[in-house]
């Protein structure tokens, strides 16, 4: 028998790829517990604010498994754009071997209309990106960047991480990750250490 | 009296306020009713498709405006760059006015679902974005770019457009938008052509 809490993450895991997949409205907890298995009395035991509740949880999860591949990522990456690439690479083979079918388990629960409805999602979001956004920084200020332009940059790729998500899959082709890459990659050279050989 | 064909574009504008502000699925006919005015009588004489239709159409709405909005800014523009600075000004402005509260009136129908459902859908998103992506890659040639790093520059600014309406809306913050754009900027001027001075 499985123990209870992995029925609890089983859910958080169902229901990111189901708001990944159709957003934060489409999803409903019969969806997930169909997803995940787990039994249908277990949803308000382990979630007994409801659905924004475990919504909340699956963006953390998505942001927190976003902070450890780039964390792996950093492991090998010698510069931040190696960084950069290495992430973008990651995201890029991820939607295409999804079929264009998913997007990220964040977005959603800002553009839905969830957040102006409660407080506590749009406060999700925000926390989300802002921690994908300081492990990126902190691994470009390692790999040898200024600190406050490693934010800036941190800023870009997330944020161009966000768009490739929605363009990429509206076109269908991995092209916009090619050139959203290109422009992020320009921005990682213009701020190498000097010790790089750039003036 | 407003004539008929007035009720119709209420009824498409008010749905792309409504999907810029809470997405597809949270946006009902009811709402589109109230916001835009138009008799109830009114939705299936002019959307007999229904709610699919009207999104469709309010999509395509956007992307035109999109469209007129860099056919407009193009015309003061000298160089891609002051083009990009101009559009993602626009962007910027538009998303702080708005407190915070309004995305892209395209990506909801490619996040929620729906395209997967109705591939009419699924072909509008792509359209649109194609449609501004042309038209920008489009300008950047008459400013001096080459066809297909054209192209790239403008499938990246119009991925950067969208992320930005993402991450700046859930930070609270315009700093998305001058991160992208720094970033961005850079690759517009690695496009420059030999004319402007650089080798």
């Amino acid at each position: 028998m499985p123990r209870r809490s992995d029925a609890r993450q089983r859910m958080v895991q169902a229901a990111k790829q189901l708001i990944r997949e159709r957003g934060y409205n489409a999803t409903a907890f019969s969806d997930v517990l169909e997803l995940s298995g787990a039994p249908r009395g277990s949803v308000y035991h382990h979630f007994p604010h409801g659905k924004p509740q475990l919504a909340m949880e699956a963006a953390e999860a998505h942001a927190q498994e976003q902070v450890e591949l780039l964390d792996a990522l950093a492991e090998q990456a010698e510069t931040p754009g190696q960084l950069i690439e290495a992430y973008l690479g990651r995201g890029r083979e991820s939607m295409v071997a999804s079929g264009y079918g998913r997007g990220c388990g964040i977005a959603p629960l800002v553009t839905e209309g969830a957040a102006e409805e409660i407080p506590e999602i749009a406060e999700t979001g925000r926390h989300a990106f802002s921690v994908m956004i300081d492990a990126l920084a902190s691994h470009f200020v390692v790999l040898g960047a200024e600190r406050a332009a490693a934010h800036t940059l941190a800023e870009a790729v997330v944020t161009g991480a966000e768009g490739v998500m929605i363009v990429s899959r509206a076109l269908r082709s991995p092209a916009p990750y090619d050139a959203m890459l290109a422009a992020l990659l320009g921005q990682a050279d213009a701020l190498a250490p000097a010790s790089s050989g750039r003036a």
